[in-house]
């Protein structure tokens, strides 16, 4: 890791540093302190001085931080000023809607859409025609991907995870609900969308157990 | 909170204990033991002890865990043994996606789904009929609704979260790329993809700035 042991939680918290630092930049506004920028963001100034102290610091004590500047450095830490080539396995519903996203503002570019159902043939979502996973091999030969979008089923998952690293795939975006279990040197992200709905069925428990209906 | 000091680190590693465990019960694993259920996880016996232990422990020292008790008690633990009845608002790509997933085998029942786009107006997802947003009010005080699933963009995200906590819902599950600040008894789980792509991006350029394309 060439940035060195920046935590988890840090990294966690920068895309919320970016999406702020964006929402000021569009309002014009030029500068904001460690406090200003703590009361918008509901953190504590000193949270928000120790995660940017990470990267070296980015303010002057008692001028605060220069939004564009700031905006862009956390842009850059985050590896959105390189353009990702980004490709979707799995065009059902799921993976149709993540191709209608508009994930090319922060820096990833789709330019193919995979899937085994030969419904999909002669698909196109967002001008980008769906193809047959049989050519996927070629298709790697001829373009660079940096990055799979996995919105397959749990069960084929974790082979064709596999496989995609023996292609030479790097990064996987997976929401097929299973751990992947690949290399080290390979980032996965998962978004497990059953477990998010659990964690706030937890806090909804937690919150709300005596008002619980009975029927 | 009924239970306590849970951390939400701990929370949020339930439902992967609920998922191993469900696997387990399929595959007819009748008991386990924390050292066997560490190296499936890949995580330390001794975190798995620690989590377990703080809704009291579910094991016996040398007999291990008893697979089904413990997935049903994790179950509890998250809330998942009531069901939670649930509308989405929001009936672009991303809403029908999620509507078409099968999140009742969570508890969580889908009963209504909305948008303001006439264009929606007979069209069905699942057998659900996408309604027009101004029938919320009489669809609410004719149905218990636990959880709204917000899918609708950034901007009337943050209005319609908050009419939503004054017509009495109390849980929201956020697709919207904003913070929504409501009242703190009010449960809200964000899902951000576009900065969950982020962190992609930032491990990606960590491991791989290396190998960067020049192009």
């Amino acid at each position: 890791m060439r940035k060195g042991e920046i935590s988890k939680a840090v990294i966690r918290r920068l895309p919320r540093y970016y999406r702020y630092l964006g929402e000021l930049l569009q309002n014009g506004v030029v500068r904001i302190s460690s406090k200003e920028l703590s009361e918008r963001m509901k953190v504590t100034a000193s949270q928000i001085r120790q995660d940017l102290n990470n990267f070296g610091g980015f303010g002057q004590q008692g001028y605060g931080y220069n939004v564009e500047y700031l905006h862009e450095e956390i842009g850059k830490i985050l590896g959105l000023d390189v353009t990702h080539n980004m490709i979707i396995i799995g065009a059902g519903n799921l993976g149709q809607a993540l191709a209608n996203y508009n994930f090319e503002k922060v820096g990833f570019h789709l330019i193919g859409i995979f899937d085994i159902n030969p419904r999909f043939e002669g698909v196109s979502v967002r001008g980008i025609a769906i193809q047959m996973l049989d050519t996927l091999e070629d298709f790697l030969s001829e373009h660079k991907v940096d990055v799979v979008t996995l919105t397959v089923p749990k069960r084929p998952a974790v082979d064709l995870a596999h496989h995609l690293v023996d292609l030479g795939i790097k990064a996987i975006w997976n929401f097929a609900p299973t751990d992947l279990n690949l290399s080290e040197d390979v980032c996965v992200k998962n978004v497990h969308l059953n477990e998010s709905l659990m964690t706030l069925s937890y806090e909804y428990r937690a919150k709300h157990s005596g008002e619980a209906r009975d029927e």
